[in-house]
């Protein structure tokens, strides 16, 4: 059974958005490193919610580019039929952030489920579902826009630092969470 | 002249202290490493807020566990006379933080002034008084605290990496502003 993995870009004062969603920065920094080419080797399959799932299409980003051809569960209260998107095919589920998480288990199979936005990631860390974070932090203060880790009303979670890869200007590090 | 450096120890969602200035989680993730002990030696002076100061004393954590005998300025709107603790002397600075940082940085010499509280590092960061950021991940997501990035309202601030060092559980990375 694979991993349940936070994976994002992050600022380091904690966004991985702008205030309008902007994304771009995410860019300016230097190519894919080992850690991305790693998460785009072993993810089966996506979670990630309704605002991602819009601004994604709006911005004509697609989660890892469009390259990662794996089933995508987008977290929604409203129910509707499954759209496929640049080869891409977004399941909606209307019955919460677990109920997604199990259905992208069992899509990936042995490969790990990556969790994209904040509002997924919080939830997930709230409930326990996240076995990893995976972060690429970038050398930016954006100054304000969409946290990561707003507070989470949680009691502490302690991680342990896995790996490491600093070879372009994105400082990415895997944790695992500590249960 | 020295630079002056933005220092904290940051958990990975982002503060410094917890809701009621806990500071205990900051010491557990091994020894101080080669970066810590770079900015024990080259640190001429130090610039807190009058919170940094009152936490440090109540808690009897004086900045660099006391080691760094170098002089101490709080910035703060009440006039009163230095006070030496543990051997080091605070300067209370009511002119606020542009002079405060001033006068540390006449104090230091050739060496560095190290910015030490949410505050201070924010009032600098916003007015472009830091050179650089230097901060130590720790391996924990707090859920709650005292922010070192809050909503800083500013415009986007590039950084460059200029070091990094993982040899115990906190992963030090070392900042330049690009300016």
């Amino acid at each position: 059974m694979g991993k349940v993995i936070l994976h994002a870009t992050m600022s380091l004062d904690g966004f991985i958005a702008g205030p309008n969603d902007e994304m771009d920065w995410v860019f300016r920094y230097g190519g894919p490193d080992e850690i991305v080419h790693e998460a785009i080797n072993t993810t089966g399959s996506v979670v990630l919610g309704k605002r991602t799932f819009e601004s994604t299409v709006r911005q004509n980003q697609l989660p890892y580019g469009g390259t990662v051809k794996v089933p995508q569960f987008v977290v929604t209260h409203e129910a509707r039929d499954a759209v496929t998107i640049g080869g891409l095919t977004f399941t909606f589920v209307t019955e919460g952030v677990e109920c997604a998480v199990e259905m992208a288990k069992t899509a990936a199979g042995d490969k790990n489920v990556s969790l994209l936005g904040a509002s997924i990631d919080q939830q997930c860390l709230r409930i326990g579902l996240a076995d990893e974070i995976l972060i690429h932090l970038a050398p930016i203060l954006l100054g304000d826009g969409i946290r990561l880790f707003d507070h989470l009303g949680i009691e502490p979670i302690e991680l342990e630092r896995t790996k490491m890869v600093a070879s372009t200007g994105i400082t990415s590090i895997r944790f695992r969470v500590v249960t």
